[in-house]
């Protein structure tokens, strides 16, 4: 059984990998990395040294094209600023819509663009790492449960039931994601989440916020943050 | 009300491309073509030709990295000939897969790719002109029922509910589908079905034989071998 992960860079994904490879062994499990046009390339860094921490080939694919004509405030050439609040802070006024840093059916077209490729190469699986925070409020409406069966079952179908997606922590938190990744030694100093691409994490941007609450429920420090601490 | 057409530069899109301008005007419509590697690009000329006629801005985007791996018969990599034979003779032996002309997911990829591409547009559906031939026996499962209302599904709900698929032919034969387009005119003439990327069209392929059966299903020559000749 072989199994290609969607690899952000970020904690979610590094866990799935951690679980991909936990499971099936580094030799049957690719890694797939892409890039949309972020401002900037640091979670493609992360995901790089990760899969070089499991020793499995990581694929690079750019995507940028897709989003050219988007105005999503995570693009480069977007004007448009990040936000600097919580996901539930963001949605107060938002009348239902999803929050500025949506990249339009961003996960849509990587489960796509992974399913092509996963069938190319022989896998049965694709792993992602959405999860219940990323849903609530419809702030990424491509993280929901109703989008990931949907997707599988596209996916199941339209490969003609080669090929199915493997969404562990569709039902969990982002907390229940890290205490999984910690009992299997997850590289997390590796890991990197923020939106703004500077040389330390902004600690204020929605998934900055979302990924500190996370560590705190399992009462432990950041290792990213330490690790870039000890690098200084 | 703005929509985007999936344009292969065949009889279906072009039929699909003919309804959406009819309903919403050509300056609400957009189409897309999308290369992805095959060993000809007389369909990507003849998606030109087609939204020029009907004067809407044609996008046009090239994902043959995705495939890059992948053995399909269709693929300009690829050493495997195009069989020259229809659906349900390459069927028989096939033990329930696809046809060897099936490009991995690549109808959810193209679906997936305009999504994104619609949402940043302002366009609120996808049509896509898949159809009941194509489906028939496992040939393509990314045109099937099945797959088309999941992956409508995926799309409706990873959007935020901001957008669909129009896949009007899907329980038609591409005989049902031309006797729409000669209702509405189509430029039949300017389309282009042949996997071999000659001159004229084989005659022999699966979609050229397919193709054929439809026209005289409508007891009309087909318009583009017509057109080819009194061109010469």
């Amino acid at each position: 059984m072989k199994a290609l992960v969607l690899c952000s860079g970020g904690i979610d994904s590094t866990t799935c990998l951690a679980i991909a490879v936990d499971k099936y062994g580094k030799d049957n499990v690719y890694s797939l990395s892409i890039s949309y046009g972020q401002k900037h390339l640091k979670e493609i860094e992360s995901a790089r040294k990760i899969s070089n921490y499991y020793d499995v080939k990581l694929m690079e694919l750019d995507l940028s094209k897709m989003f050219e004509y988007s105005d999503c405030s995570l693009l480069e050439h977007s004007n448009n600023d990040i936000p600097l609040q919580s996901y539930a802070d963001q949605l107060k006024n938002n009348k239902g819509l999803p929050v500025s840093t949506y990249v339009p059916f961003r996960n849509g077209l990587f489960l796509a663009s992974a399913a092509s490729i996963a069938l190319s190469k022989g896998c049965s699986l694709i792993y992602y790492g959405a999860h219940s925070d990323d849903a609530a409020g419809n702030a990424y409406p491509d993280c929901s449960p109703a989008f990931n069966n949907a997707i599988n079952t596209a996916i199941y179908e339209g490969s003609g039931k080669q090929l199915s997606i493997e969404a562990p922590f569709i039902n969990m938190t982002k907390a229940e994601v890290i205490k999984i990744g910690l009992e299997l030694d997850a590289p997390y100093h590796l890991t990197w989440s923020c939106y703004l691409g500077k040389e330390k994490p902004c600690g204020m941007c929605g998934t900055c916020i979302d990924r500190r609450i996370a560590f705190e429920k399992n009462n432990i420090d950041d290792p990213a943050i330490k690790y870039i601490k000890i690098k200084e």
